[in-house]
C-alpha cells in the first residue's frame, strides 16, 4: 500500500475558468481538499468522522507549483499522497493531471500518476481540538494514529519526524 | 428612512470572471449577500450579533434577473433594501448597477439607485435558531423588532404581513 | 425520453459549507450549473462544442427554493431536465436531493427523482453569439435546434412557445 | 517608495466562512489577487491595461503560511509589495492582517504592516501572450518596465535576478 497515490476524477467546470478561458489557480485549492479527504475516506479515515471527535486538520501551510493551465470542460486527476505524519502533524502531496475521457481504472490507487502533469503541491495540516489548541492524535484518538501508521509508514515515506 | 436603498460599492476581482469574461452570474448571489450585511449593519443590526443570541437568517427563496453583464474591474454599486417582514420573515430587493469611477457620495443611503442596472433580484429569509427550528423575532429579540418596524416600516413596504 | 430527469451525483465539499454547518446557498448555483452541463453532455450537445461555434448561453433568470439544508460530507444528486425552449430560449429545471451513499443506478436518467428534495430551481438561458447579441439557434445551428427538439419535445414540456 | 507595503482593506463575508467558524484557506488566494490588484492599479499599472496589450500575468508558484483564522465580518488588512521582478518575472510577497474596526488611515501605502498577523505568502508571476508563451516585458511594454523599476527597485528588493 506504501507509496501509492489515490486517484480522484474531476471535471473543471464552467464556473472555475476565468477571462484567460483557463481554470483560475484558486480552484486547485478545492480540489487539493477534494483530493485529500477521499483519499482518507478510501483509507478508512472520513474526515467527517474526526470533526465528531471534535478534532479539526487545518492547513497551516499550503504549496502549489503551476505548470499548465486546465480548461474548461477537461478531465482532470487529483492524484494525493501521505507525505509525513507525526502524531501532532499530516502533510499531504499532490498532482492534478490532465487524463483523457477514459480514465485508467484503477481501484482508486496508482502507483504512478499519469496524463500531463498540470501543477504539483503539498499541504502541511496541524490536528487541532474545537478550542483551536493542538491535539495529539495518538492520545485522542489512538485507533486513527494506529490506522494512520498501518496505512502510511514506510521507509520511503520520512513520516517518523 | 423609508424605502431608501442602503448603497455599497465594491469591485468585481479577477476570480469572479468566467471565459465569457463576464462576472460569473453565481457571483450576484454574494454580492447581495454582502448588500444585506452591510444594510443591517448600518441599520444598527449587525449580522454578527444575531448568532451570537442564536439566531440564524437562512435563505428561503431566491430570484435574480440578468440584465447585463459585469466586467472585471469594473467598480459596481449593490444597492439593497427591505421589501417586506414580519415576526418570522424577511425580505430583502438588491439592484447591481455598474457606476463609475467616482461614486456619488451617498452616506450609505441613495432614494434612486444611480448607474446602469445589470441585475435585479429578492431573497426570502426565515428567523432560526440553532436546531433550524422557526424563530419568531418579537419573542426572542424584541429590540430587534423594534429596530426593523422603526427603521423599515411604511406604506409603501408591505411589511405587515 | 421525454419528461425524464438527468441524474449527477455530487458531494458537499468542506468548502461548500458556512458557518451555520451547512453549504452556502450559492453553492446550488454551481450545482445547477454542473446538472444541466452533464444533461446536455448526456444528450449529445456538449457546452464547449457550443461555445466553438461562437454561441453562448448566459443565464437570464434564476429562481431557487430552499427547503432544508445539506451538509459536509453527504451525498446529493442533481436532477435536471429542459422546462422549455424555443429556437432563442432554453429553461431548465432543477432539484438537488439527499441520497445514500449507494445511489440509485439509473444509466444517469430516472423517471421520479428519488431521495429527500433540498431545493428546487429554474434557470433561463439566452442564445447570444460574441457580440453579446441574440442568436437564432435554429439558423446559426439547425443541427443543434433538430437535436433539442427531439430530445426535448413532447406535450408535456410546454416547449413550443 | 521602496520597501512600503500597500494596504488593502477588507471583510471576512459570511460566504467565506466555513464549517469551523472560520474563514476558509482558500479565501486567501482571493485576497492575495485583490491585494496586488489594488497595488498595481496603485502603482500606475492596472492589470486590466496590462490585457488590453495581450499581455497576462499567471500565478506559477504559490506559499502561503496560516498562523491564526480570521472569523465572519472581522476587518481584515491585505499588505502587498513587489519582492522582486525581472523583464519575464514579477515576485509578489503579502501579510493578512487583522485590524480593528478602524483602520489606520495610510493614504493606502505603510512602512510597516499592523495588526494581529494571520497569514503570509508569496506568489511569482510569468507575463505571457495570448499563446501562452513567455513574454519580456522590456521589450513588449517598454513604458511598464520603466515604471516596475522606477516604483518597485531598490537595494531592500533583490529585484535584479
Amino acid at each position: 500500500m506504501e507509496n501509492t497515490w489515490h486517484q480522484h476524477i474531476l471535471r473543471v467546470h464552467y464556473q472555475d475558468t476565468d477571462q484567460m478561458a483557463v481554470a483560475h489557480h484558486a480552484n486547485y485549492v478545492g480540489w487539493f481538499e477534494i483530493g485529500r479527504t477521499e483519499m482518507m475516506r478510501n483509507a478508512g479515515i472520513a474526515y467527517s468522522n474526526m470533526e465528531k471527535l471534535d478534532l479539526l486538520l487545518p492547513v497551516v501551510d499550503m504549496s502549489i507549483q503551476y505548470r499548465r493551465p486546465a480548461h474548461y470542460d477537461e478531465s482532470l486527476a487529483v492524484f494525493t499522497r501521505v507525505a509525513s505524519f507525526s502524531a501532532v502533524r499530516l502533510q499531504f502531496e499532490y498532482e492534478v493531471r490532465r487524463i483523457g475521457e477514459e480514465p485508467i481504472p484503477s481501484n482508486n490507487t496508482v502507483i504512478t500518476p499519469y496524463g500531463e502533469l498540470l501543477s504539483k503541491g503539498t499541504t502541511m495540516h496541524m490536528w487541532i481540538n474545537r478550542e483551536w489548541k493542538p491535539a495529539r492524535i495518538d492520545k485522542v484518538a489512538p485507533d486513527v494514529f494506529t490506522l494512520l501508521n498501518k496505512k502510511f509508514s514506510s521507509e520511503g515515506n520520512n513520516n517518523k519526524k
